[in-house]
Formats: structure tokens, C-alpha cells, sequence
């Protein structure tokens, strides 16, 4: 029926059990006419493990060995993985990313792919085999191990799928697709049976940890088809693909939060072309990603700009605006690390005035105070007290008529 | 002064507290001018472990599969030790087998060395960077990850210093070095300070568990001097190096024992040419190590050919020798497994005759029978009852004067 690309992810291939329970479904789809190209992340918890070990070794830890390090792990899976296909008389080989043809820059840790040359994983396919390529892995250019971060998996999977033509790259993981909203939040949220990548883009930039951002991104960049599904269930999971502009749009497929990061503000910036510039160019060359911008009109010839920055960055960001505040005369600086950002997505308000409206309707009516704004053409996102988010989720996911029966 | 290659085992670098004491080894090596090659096995008992998550995964094992398991575990120790090298303000670099140039044949879990072109690690040296390899690893030459084998790690540091031109070996293990026979059956064993390849090469052949008999082969071949030495006490082992013809030889200078092997006998076996030769041929064929091979004159026509094969290969000997014993005419086939091969070494044998008449004598003396008996020019083995192999190595090392005061 067609070529697959099937990812499993640490869970997926946890234990003994599991990898031999992945191999059986394996089976079932070569039997069902299909052929299969693998692509596995390291079992259960063992990137953590060897994040520690290392921690153990040494304080400094140069990216380059962390990288050999850590591609240990999926080369264990990859391994074991093929001996499970093995004993089911399925022919296998296990490469790791620089043997499938990932070449990458020299990024350690969070490695970028420049290119794939699937040739040596086309060449298994060709000869009826199955090649289970180890996720997350690359070779840069000057030839050294490197790995493309945490959830790299999930790109390796989508990047493969696309170097080989595949008909549809499918992400197995411990939940069973997509849903309308985190079901641990809402118990009512609902799985999405199909989404379009802009949708899916926007939650995962806004809260929704699965699959990876950078995977979804890959995806809608080269058309990859995407099944989100369960590797415990083995359940139809999500369906993510190009929007279909004669299908008719629900309004709001989802709604998302994130309570990841922090916000802060300059205020009584002076108003002058080129102090936004010169603000988040001095935070990008110290390393800091933020997030969400808001600056609003100007009132007597000063303006405040707040923005979202990761938890983690908060302290570094406040050492830079405050210095950074002074030269460019503004009044003060000040952050608030307990916040969440609400949003709701959906492809459907392109034509669908008044979902903005609707939103702060609801929130209103639940007592939520909206501290920022910021919107997209298929996102509405708002910034809340932390201590509200999850009232503010459920409230939305209702109002906007996502709750299943 | 010079350029040294040293290999550090499992237990050597079995955690990281021992990780950071080698770096610090190395530190004080580069210290006292020298420039080090590092070559490390897998930590601790790392390699049981992963065979034992591959017999949980799969009845099958594929080779290929297997070797790039099990090269997981180098790969973490030699990650590990240069983040541990890095803390020390030592710039280094770890390099897989593949890496650091080690072209193997394709014959997985035991693959032989064809070529070594170390230019990597020749670079990290010439820019003051101190590599490490991981033992025991090579790719084969249709690009597949290979592993040399248990104890293979010996094999590379030794290959690796005579590719790189290294003015010596440093093997670092959990003894102090080749001792004048196992301590633990007798205490006064002292330790060698300085023995010929061929006397340890023929040691290593009948008992003696370090180092690798392979990278002995290998060092006495292309002339590498070794230093066997431990990584605990970082005192002087023992130089193994050729044998000067002007120096005074010690008559003896060690006696070892294996008890690993099990003996055959096949007996009323017709005394014409080639039986001898399809015997062994058959045996070889059907994969099982022979290793001391006893023929004795015939009577009436009919000889018995005896000889050792390891325990694990004893059934299957046992089957191959009956249908053979059958089809040559020869009169049946016993097997004794509880049976221990006594051997005494040294280069002065050769000018000093009478070794194997003090031997049979000191035997005797003690009351142990004697079941077969082969020579080398530097080597007498006895096989013995299994139950009275540490008292013949006991009387041994007393009768020819090598026990300490």
C-alpha cells in the first residue's frame, strides 16, 4: 500500500516487552502490504541517565563528547530493535544518523540537519529489508557525532519520510493523538481526528508538547504527512496534513497553555526609531529566546514593551534589560515569573470574525485578568496569572464548544 | 619523553570517581612531557549487561545487530573520559573505532583488524589534543560496525601504538602486572618486572587471563613493547619486550593453569596417513577449538589421538568425534571435562635442558598423575586432574625457585 515511516519514542520502546510489542506491530504492517522504515528513540528514561552520568563526570562537559554520549542511547534501541524484527523472520539493520545520511552543522546538542542522503536506508529497503534508523543523531560536516536535542526524534522521523518519498510519516508516542486541549486539564478534551500543520504549528509554539515544534515545522515545509498515535493502544490517532480549503473549518480546533515562561517589562521606554531593535538584539546576543512581544501606543513620548521569555533565561533577561535600560533611558524594569499563557487556535477564524472577542468575553466572565494580548492569524493568545490558567482553559474549551458529549 | 598509548579496562573506569582518577593519571603523564593516546573498554560490567538486555529482547541476535549494541558501551566510557580530561584543562577527543581508522573484516562479535589509519587521532595529536578511542571497535569493509571480541580493547591499544609509532603500551587493568603464576592459588607469586613476548604469549596461551593472548600475538608481531600495569596503584607492572640474547635468563619464569578445558580421547583410531588430518579437519569444520593435540605411537596398527577443546565446545565435539569414530573405524570416543592443563614457561629452557625431567619429578613427588604431555621450545604442559591442579602449580613454583622470600 504504500511507504511509512514509524517513529517510536522512549516509552514506546521502554523495556524488553515493549520493543517486541513494536516488532509485532511492525509485522502486521509489512503483512498489510506496506513497507516500513523505523526510526526509534532512546528506551525509557536513558537520555536522563546518561545526562546524569555525565553530570557526575564532569562539570564542564564540551558538547561534542555529550553528543557521543548521549547517541549511545538510541543506538542501544536501534540494536534491539533490530533483533526483535529478527526473530519475527523480518530482516533488519539498525544506522545510526550519520550511516542514514544526516549531515547536519556542527551544533552540538542541538544540531541542525543540512541535508539527508537516505541512500544506504534505500539501498536496505530495496533488498526487502527493514532499516531502524536512531533518532535525534547527525554527522556535521566536519565529520563529528552530533545530536539535534531533546524530541529530535520526531524530526529525524519527518525529515527520513521526506528524503524517501514516503506516503506518510507516522509519530507513535504515549497519548493518543492530538487533543482539543490537555486532557489532564480538561477530562472533557477531545482527540482531533485531522488537523493542518498551520494548526498544529501553532500549538505546539503555544503549550501542545507533542509532537516536537521543529518535527511540525519540517513537515508543513515539505507536505510530510503526519499520524499522531498511540504505541500502547495502537489506536487511528491524528491525521495532520495540508488544509483543505473546501472543507468546512470548525471556528477553534484547540486550546493551549503554557506555563513555562515569564514575562517582563521595560517601561517608560522612550519612543525613538530603533529601541525595539536595539532591546531584542542585545537579548538575542545574550543567548535569551523570547517569546511573546507587546508594546503598545506610546503616551507622551514613552511606551513600555513587555515580552515572554523561558523560566530558565529570566534571570540572564533581567541582568540584560537592566543594564540595557539604562542606556536607553528608560524608567524601570520589572518581572513576574508566575504567569501562563492561554490560546486558542484554529484555521476557522480567518472567516470567522469575533473569535478574539468571544475570548476575552470568557475570560471576563470568569474573573480572568488579561495581561497581555498578542495574536496570529490563526491564534489568539493571551497571558493570565498562573493561579487561573487551567479555569481559563477549561472555560474556553467549553465556550468555544470543544467539550466532547 | 615519548608518545604513549594506554588502555584502561572495565574495572579501570567502572565510575566515575574511577573516570576522574585515570584523567588525573593522564594529567600527571602529560605533565612529565609525554604525549598519551587513551583506549578504554566499556565501564564495569557494562558489556555483560547489554548481552544480557539483547537475550531478553531476542532469541536470534543477529551479529551485525550485536556489535552495534555492544559498541555502545565504549562509546559512553570514552565520552565520559575526555568530559572528565576536559575538566582538567586537557583538550580531548573520542573517536570510535570507525573514527580512529581500525578496518576490520565482517565477522561480527569477533572481527579481525585489516587495516589501522589512525589520521584522525594523528591530528588531535599534532593540535595538543589528547585522543580517546574506543577499544575493541572497528568497521568492516562494507561499512558496518564491528566489534573485536571480548578483551579486544588490549588489540587496539596495541594495534593503535604500532600504527601510530608509540614509543610503548600501557596496559592498566586490576593487577600490578604478569605475575610468576596466579596469586591467588599461590601467595608468594611475585610479580615479573620484565618477560619476552613469546614467554608471555605462551602464558597467555595456557592460563594466564591478562593480557588479551590476541594483543600479545599482535605486540610480539610488530615488536609494540607492552607495560602491563595497574590502574589502581599506578605503580611499575611488568615490560614485556623482546628477549636479549646477552642477558642471563631465568631457567623458568612461570608456571600457569586452565581449567577451562575439557579432554578427548578417541581411541583404537587404524594408524594410516590422513586419518589424523580429516579428524581435525572435521572438528574445525564444525566450529570448535582444538587446542592441545596428543598423539602417541601405534601398537598393533591402532593409535590414540587425544586433545582439548573448551568446555562449551564439548558437546559438540562429543557428537562430531562419535560419527567420526564410527565412519574411520576406530574403536570409541571418551571425554573427560574435569581435567586441568599445568604448564611451566621460560626462554631458558631452551639452553638449559632437564626442565620437563624436574617437572615429571616434582609431579611425581606430590603423587599427581600425569595424562598427557605436550612441549613447545619454551613450554612443558602437563594435563592433570582438574582436583589437583592448584597443589602441581604450588609444587611447581617452589621446585624452580620462583617464589618470593
Amino acid at each position: 500500500m504504500g511507504l511509512l515511516v514509524q517513529k517510536f519514542g522512549g516509552t514506546a520502546v521502554g523495556d524488553p516487552d515493549r520493543i517486541r510489542s513494536v516488532a509485532e506491530h511492525v509485522s502486521r504492517t509489512v503483512r498489510h502490504g506496506n513497507q516500513v522504515v523505523l526510526v526509534v528513540s532512546a528506551m525509557g528514561k536513558e537520555t536522563d541517565s546518561l545526562l546524569r552520568l555525565a553530570e557526575d563526570v564532569s562539570s564542564t562537559r564540551p558538547g561534542r563528547e555529550m553528543d557521543m554520549l548521549i547517541t549511545a542511547g538510541e543506538r542501544k534501541a536501534m540494536a534491539l530493535m533490530c533483533m526483535a524484527l529478527h526473530d519475527l523472520d523480518l530482516p533488519a539493520d539498525s544506522f545510526t544518523g550519520s550511516q542514514a545520511g544526516f549531515v547536519t552543522d556542527g551544533e552540538h546538542q542541538n544540531a541542525r540537519i543540512l541535508e539527508v542522503r537516505p541512500d544506504r536506508v534505500q539501498a536496505a529497503l530495496d533488498t526487502g529489508r527493514i532499516p531502524v534508523v536512531g533518532g535525534s543523531q547527525g554527522v556535521s560536516t566536519d565529520h563529528n557525532v552530533t545530536f539535534l536535542g531533546r524530541g529530535g526524534s520526531d524530526t529525524t522521523a519527518v525529515a527520513l519520510a521526506h528524503a524517501l518519498g514516503a506516503d506518510a510519516c507516522e509519530l507513535y508516542t504515549d497519548v493518543t493523538g492530538v487533543f482539543t486541549t490537555d486532557p489532564r486539564v480538561v477530562p472533557t478534551a477531545k482527540r482531533i481526528d485531522r488537523i493542518s500543520f498551520d494548526e498544529l504549528l501553532e500549538m505546539t509554539a503555544t503549550g501542545c508538547p507533542k509532537p516536537a515544534m521543529r518535527s511540525v515545522e519540517y513537515a508543513r515545509t515539505h507536505g510530510v504527512r503526519l499520524h499522531v498515535r498511540s504505541a500502547f493502544t495502537w489506536q487511528e490517532g491524528t491525521w495532520v496534513d495540508e488544509e483543505e480549503p473546501d472543507m468546512e473549518q470548525a471556528i477553534i480546533s484547540a486550546v493551549t497553555h503554557d506555563t513555562s515562561e515569564a514575562k517582563m517589562t521595560i517601561s517608560g521606554v522612550p519612543d525613538q526609531p530603533g529601541i525595539a531593535a536595539r532591546v531584542f538584539r542585545e537579548l538575542a546576543e545574550a543567548g535569551i529566546n523570547v517569546d511573546m512581544i507587546v508594546q503598545n501606543v506610546s503616551t507622551e513620548g514613552v511606551t513600555d514593551i513587555s515580552f515572554t521569555v523561558p523560566h530558565e533565561y529570566l534571570d540572564r533577561a533581567m541582568s540584560t534589560g537592566g543594564s540595557l535600560s539604562t542606556e536607553i533611558g528608560a524608567t524601570g524594569v520589572v518581572s513576574d515569573d508566575a504567569i501562563a499563557k492561554v490560546s486558542v487556535i484554529g484555521a476557522g477564524m480567518r472567516t470567522n470574525p469575533g473569535v478574539a472577542a468571544t475570548m476575552f468575553e470568557t475570560l471576563a466572565d470568569c474573573g480572568v485578568n488579561i495581561q497581555m494580548i498578542s495574536t496570529s492569524a490563526i491564534r489568539v493568545s493571551c497571558v493570565v496569572s498562573e493561579d487561573r490558567a487551567e479555569e481559563a482553559v477549561t472555560a474556553l474549551h467549553e465556550s468555544f464548544g470543544l467539550s466532547g458529549d
